[in-house]
């Protein structure tokens, strides 16, 4: 509104407005630089005098002499005795972005996998600790972190995935990251200083890791998977330095590392000196009989175990862990100091206080009967609106591989499916060369059962139209 | 207590204690791995039948068939029909790790320098703050959070860096880090892959660049500095991607980069197409007059601002951020996205909701009072105390260089004043290449106006003893 502003005269162009809950002097100093940055007041040109300017905008000479030299310091205009006040040359602003990119409109149904179920996030018993973080903390704990996680944290979680995880972990082989992606980028530049090269990994897998594992300066190399998990004999006898692996449930098939071939893939490690990288994604979860516990506790001097809260709380904590031995944790310290200095404290407070008040195995434990309960709608979808899928994995997880009839295309049927509103993924983004196939990934963590019954319905109508014969 | 729990017999050594709180089953399962983990009970080794160890221990025998399955499916046991239960070949777990390192004693005085009053951090705003946050949260803010940030928090950032530090900032130049460390790794990520080689530093400067500059495959080479900031003309004409400053407040020489050199420097960059990386570290503490505007608002396209609230709040909230051209954040927000996949969301919607509700400018209006205090209490001291110290650099920020007299090696004092309870650093730890020098670094930020007058009592009886004459 210029009008009820206070104008400096054509010259200038300056408007305040006094009153409007920012001080003149910042209003004032505000409207030079952007006039200098944008270039309309030119490189050169003589500003009035501060008496003339302060004058025509009715402010005090001082206010107007104090602007001037503020932004003579910050370099916007040369103050000179005897010739008065210029415009320094000052290189345009960047043009300003384009206009952001429509926003593809949210699927009516969500079965993409990854999310868990964020309605149920404990916002009441995540709060509960949190305050009880803030109460207990010392005064230091807002100070530097420790950059391997607070020495409470690693207590409770090395107690905690001993016990529910069977992991080997005593505090001094606990580091505390940012989720699983920071523990696996810590870990391949700690290997690639350590003289690494090659990192063979799960295919399908899980998302992003190949870049995580080229960007350290690692070479990925893919490794098939069939119905009992990663193909161990498929592992080369040499040039492997470390293996990524999903035992407990594989991503994206559902299958579980057969005991047989735990065997053979702690064998091979002790024999090829590689490491082997536990990803224990969604191990919390499983629906028929208990969880498998960890690989790491079964070798702990050559494997290393990650873990986060992504699924059991919610991927916006950004809190998880690895778990290794002590000497391979105080080499890592080093690259997350250099990293992010340490991961923020109070959260890291307020998750030993969940896990140690019982607020965390009771919210896994009711999310576990929930995703059984949707997993199992799923299943009764798919019976009651007759769709030719077969689910070979596990009852277990957030998410499910689902196969298609032969001569069905997964790429040809989700992209139909997008189109009617149902959203999942096919298997060829989680290939490593994506390849024609018949399998598709289903995720029910975060979609109710109603939504479960409404989108096989759907696909159910989808098949008929489309897809039939 | 063994005495109060059943035992197994002599052949496995398993005690279970009933009514602990952890249930048997766990407490079997637990016992069992341990036993193979620490080669207690020998690889090949034949189990009891379940229905033996279960009437030893008194357990039911579904409790230990359960157990045995288990540990199989873990691959800790064998279990072959007609020949019993037997133990697998487990590599016994790491050594337990050594004593932990006796801790040093906290000096009685502490005057290193990097920390904030940390007695002071604002508990009951923060937590009005996160409060507000997690009650406003929408379900999706426990997902998977934007990498580049928030879109409130950036939005309120670029608002607040513009008024406060005349940064040019709009939401998409805004990426928010873990602190001024991460900022610093993704941009030298960040131009490592784009061709860069070689960074330029403040020397004195800032500790942990240099090694941050190392780990991205980039080369530091340091600059001098004087008492009008960053020796500009000391900038190669060719060969250096970047510099790296602290123009508002020099660390640790306290000195403001001069006008003249602020041009300069901006010429240099635009003649080299360098970009100069500003570290507004402590920008928001000036005592004797208001805050010099940053550098990059001066020129937008050449420089990348980076800050934090690690000097406002503490260091503790790991929140930073970096402010760019807006191609450059995205290419920093791939990187981002293999490092960590994005920061915490809730308190990125805290800190929004800091600064929205004018909690962040009065705690730092606080802050500054107090800083601003207990600096001019230092000054106060080293007249009382007769103390041979002077202070070249500006009223500013929570540390001073102190400069000693010639005869007084910096080294030496440092070490004697610790004997005594007074630490503090020698410039020695900041300069590249260490060497001989007068000049202490006094950090004020986290001691008392109290502590500053008997730390100061403290190096005059020093002086008076050993370094006289």
């Amino acid at each position: 509104m210029p009008d009820s502003g206070t104008n400096s005269g054509p010259d200038l162009l300056l408007t305040l407005q006094p009153g409007n809950g920012i001080a003149l002097r910042v209003q004032l100093e505000t409207a030079l630089r952007d006039g200098v940055r944008t270039g309309r007041l030119a490189a050169g040109q003589r500003l009035p005098a501060s008496r003339v300017l302060a004058a025509d905008l009715g402010v005090s000479r001082r206010l107007v002499v104090d602007a001037y030299t503020q932004l003579a310091a910050e370099g916007y205009l040369h103050t000179r005795t005897g010739s008065g006040t210029t415009v320094s040359l000052v290189e345009p602003s960047a043009a300003p972005p384009a206009d952001p990119p429509a926003e593809r409109r949210p699927p009516r149904w969500d079965l993409r996998p990854g999310t868990p179920d964020l309605a149920h996030f404990p916002r009441r018993a995540w709060r509960r600790a949190w305050l009880a973080a803030l109460t207990a903390a010392a005064n230091d704990d807002f100070g530097y972190p420790d950059t391997a996680g607070h020495p409470h944290l690693r207590t409770v979680l090395a107690a905690y995935l001993t016990r529910v995880r069977g992991v080997a972990a005593t505090p001094e082989t606990v580091l505390v990251c940012g989720g699983v992606t920071q523990g696996l980028d810590l870990l391949c530049h700690g290997m690639r200083r350590a003289g690494a090269s090659t990192v063979a990994l799960e295919d399908p897998g899980l998302p992003h890791r190949a870049p995580i594992i080229v960007r350290a300066g690692l070479r990925p190399r893919p490794i098939p998977v069939d119905a009992d998990g990663l193909i161990v004999d498929a592992l080369p006898e040499r040039g492997i330095d470390a293996v990524l692996i999903t035992p407990a449930h594989q991503f994206p098939t559902g299958a579980v590392l057969a005991p047989q071939r735990r065997e053979a893939l702690v064998a091979w490690a002790a024999r090829t000196g590689a490491v082997i990288v536990e990803d224990d994604y969604d191990g919390e979860f499983r629906f028929d009989r208990r969880a498998i516990g960890s690989l790491q506790g079964r070798a702990p001097g050559s494997v290393v175990y990650l873990g986060s809260t992504s699924k059991t709380l919610g991927p916006g904590l950004r809190l998880g862990w690895l778990v290794g031995p002590a000497p391979l944790i105080e080499q890592l310290v080093v690259h997350k100091f250099l990293t992010d200095h340490g991961s923020a404290t109070l959260e890291q407070l307020a998750l030993a206080e969940l896990i140690g008040n019982g607020g965390y195995d009771r919210h896994i434990r009711q999310s576990r009967a929930r995703y059984k309960n949707t997993r199992a709608a799923l299943e009764t979808a798919i019976a009651r609106h007759r769709l030719p899928l077969l689910l070979p994995g596990i009852p277990a997880g957030l998410q499910t591989m689902a196969t298609l009839p032969d001569t069905c295309d997964a790429d040809l049927f989700r992209d139909r499916a997008e189109a009617v509103g149902v959203a999942f993924d096919s298997v060829t983004r989680y290939q490593h060369t994506p390849h024609r196939t018949h399998s598709v990934v289903l995720g029910y963590g975060n979609i109710g059962t109603n939504g479960i019954d409404q989108a096989a319905g759907q696909l159910a109508e989808l098949f008929a139209t489309e897809f039939a014969g």
